[in-house]
């Protein structure tokens, strides 16, 4: 049996290695671009300091994987193009500017996402962070070109995740956004304070506005303002990287994404796919569900290989799109559909303040939850939350509680383990349940 | 409609108060003791200083609670027999020495438990800490008599958390444990480490060993041993309140518990029962439980409140038992039946060591989770977690996932919020389920 796999990040390696502990398959994997293996979600913290030295970031190597798993790895090597039917792909040789064929039995899609870039935005002080060789890129230009002040474009989660590292790191950092809304993934009410806390570190904003021009150093901006920045890093958004397969057979959605089934497999059943790349479902709710987070091209890669092994023996029950964020001493969380979706629904919400821990203890902090359940079922459909300390605690518990398909009012009867130190008697997730009985 | 509730703390201060939300009852509380209402599990945190000052303690008060909830609250009443057929108690009037009846139409029983004292040791300088009464007597002789050196005999909760506040507050603590397994409510092979983490605070440790005689501050072990302290508090265990309860015709266990069905009711319809001394049952097997933990308190004071205004309108599942404690930089809790009734099912555990977040982010500790599980079912019996940071997550993830009836198989699919700062693509938890499916 013959795989190969395209994309050596997260989804591809981690597929690789899981197919390796359940089957002797010769398994390749072909990754466009320099590294492997590397912590993506860590990418920002090492510019920051936080992660050191970088070899942290390194999970794998090619030689590790060659000889721990005979897995052959090649990076530098972009897929151009795949043939379903034939079950052949065109290699591009990228160092040594060649192109071949290779043929698989099955074929797993992990080709991941990339930054959409301004084409407004040109110059070699102008940055996107996606890998570790962007990574490499921005630390290396810091360091030579003495960066003292920063323009990040994007407040969703890389943007605010580069910012906070940047600033920690002591650079005067200036936040770009064309709306006011930061990190729509959590609901408005609670990333309101966004602002706020990114002034109190320090952080500039500009909110409410787009750049018009670049010329040189100068940033000009729609409002008609100017601004001096040494550089640029864009964090806008990500669109999936399945150009490639645009005329391959494989069934891609309008926005570019690869549809998969609860197999994780295409619309060809030899073709799997995972990732930052693929459209899946919700697991709480019947629609689809684009959810380019760590966790889920981890569970896919696990499910791919039992599939793989035995056709259709593993059934994927959906995502929550559970997503988290530090923001200097805050945290901010959610779970579920996006708040967009709501109104597909008739939805109440109930909605919640409290302290963190007994409050006579020292270091007590508010948290506050919002939870959008059914209005006949009582179902949750999704939940926002954000504080200072012990959110992780409370989202993970609401997630874990929609694995569990509870209703709101079920909420009243999660036995939280309480000591002062830890909780409340009715903790803040209790209490939730006890306000929605009301309604 | 005239409710008498017996016991003004946890379980009693808050069944009187959700009643008050819900009618308009004339509501009498009847407290043995001298405080109302104050936080029982703060006791410990506020002899070591980590609470100041003293009145964070007091969460209500008589006046308070006659001017806010036209509740009537009598401290230093003991109740000292109910007739449950005539709805008549009688109650003593401690500070006036005198006894009167009073009658009811519910009476809901509230009275607590109390700490096991061994009659060999007597003397002026033996505490044992309950309540606020005895924590201020303790407190009042730590400073009066410049106490050095403390003896607390018993390891279970109490006694763990008065060693470690204790010792917080600069005083040499030994502890006296009959055997070597302090903790009892978590497993064996977690709390194996407690020696070492007290030694390593500078705890002394007499373990397998037993007060034989205490000669003024001599104490005489079993072994021959002997050592002077200036105190010795006892928490050795507590027993149930009920002994004036014996012959009202009220339903009591062999333990002393009073048994309560999932309404709170006693056998008699219109007594119900709350708090450290009753029996109710587990929510995940048919097993009774007696747990003399605050969330069962507030919850069965919800549901007691609901069910007089409305006869059996609500009805509780039951409870897991969720505990958790913090012992210096350590946190061990558990969820779940106790380690000996593991015998009654036939089971598999599973075990886990594995980093709370991201390896490659600073300050990363492991975290070690065992979980048993019903073999044919492969629904949760119990778990048992410790470690340094995030064992709360982690148990009260488990603890949602027993109220959900999650399997083992289930974990793989708990999508946990993952950064790198929160936890891992695949968390412990998920690490679990992968675990158990090979078994």
């Amino acid at each position: 049996m013959k795989v190969i796999v395209i994309g050596a990040v997260a989804g591809g390696a981690t597929v690789a290695s899981q197919l390796r502990r359940l089957s002797d398959a010769e398994i390749t994997v072909y990754e466009k671009d320099r590294d492997m293996s590397f912590a993506n979600c860590g990418l920002p913290y090492y510019l920051g300091g936080e992660v050191a030295p970088r070899n942290k970031l390194i999970a794998a190597t090619e030689s590790s994987f060659k000889t721990n798993k005979s897995i052959t790895v090649k990076t530098y090597h972009e897929v151009v193009s795949v043939s379903a039917e034939n079950k052949e792909i065109v290699v591009k040789d990228i160092k040594n500017d060649r192109t071949f064929t290779d043929t698989f039995d099955y074929l797993i899609l992990s080709p991941g996402a990339t930054q959409i870039k301004l084409p407004v935005l040109q110059g070699n002080h102008v940055f996107t962070l996606r890998n570790l060789e962007d990574t490499d890129k921005i630390e290396r230009f810091i360091t030579s070109e003495n960066v003292k002040n920063i323009l990040i474009i994007g407040g969703g989660y890389i943007g605010l995740e580069v910012i906070e590292n940047l600033k920690n790191r002591g650079i005067n950092i200036t936040l770009l956004h064309r709306s006011s809304h930061l990190l729509k993934s959590v609901d408005a009410d609670m990333t309101k304070h966004i602002p706020e806390i990114l002034e109190a570190n320090g952080v500039e904003l500009l909110l409410n506005d787009e750049v018009d021009t670049l010329e040189g150093k100068t940033v000009h901006l729609k409002s008609g303002r100017e601004f001096n920045f040494d550089m640029i890093i864009t964090a806008l958004g990500i669109k999936p990287n399945t150009q490639f397969i645009q005329s391959s057979g494989i069934k891609l959605t309008d926005s570019g994404h690869i549809k998969v089934n609860e197999y994780f497999e295409t619309n060809i059943s030899y073709i799997y796919a995972l990732g930052d790349a693929i459209q899946t479902k919700y697991r709480h709710v019947d629609y689809p569900a684009q959810i380019a987070l760590a966790w889920g091209a981890h569970r896919a890669a696990n499910i791919i290989a039992h599939n793989i092994v035995k056709s259709q023996s593993v059934q994927f029950k959906g995502l929550l799109g559970t997503n988290i964020i530090r923001l200097f001493d805050f945290t901010f969380a959610s779970v579920g559909i996006t708040p967009n979706m709501l109104d597909n629904f008739e939805y109440e919400i109930v909605q919640q303040t409290q302290k963190h821990h007994a409050g006579y203890m020292p270091g007590v902090e508010q948290i506050s939850i919002n939870v959008y359940y059914d209005k006949k079922s009582r179902k949750i459909l999704r939940a926002s939350a954000f504080g200072r300390v012990g959110v992780d605690k409370r989202i993970d518990i609401i997630a874990t509680a929609m694995i569990g398909n509870l209703t709101i009012d079920e909420f009243k009867d999660i036995e939280i383990a309480y000591s002062p130190v830890y909780s409340s008697p009715k903790d803040i997730i209790n209490m939730l349940g006890y306000k929605a009985e009301q309604k």
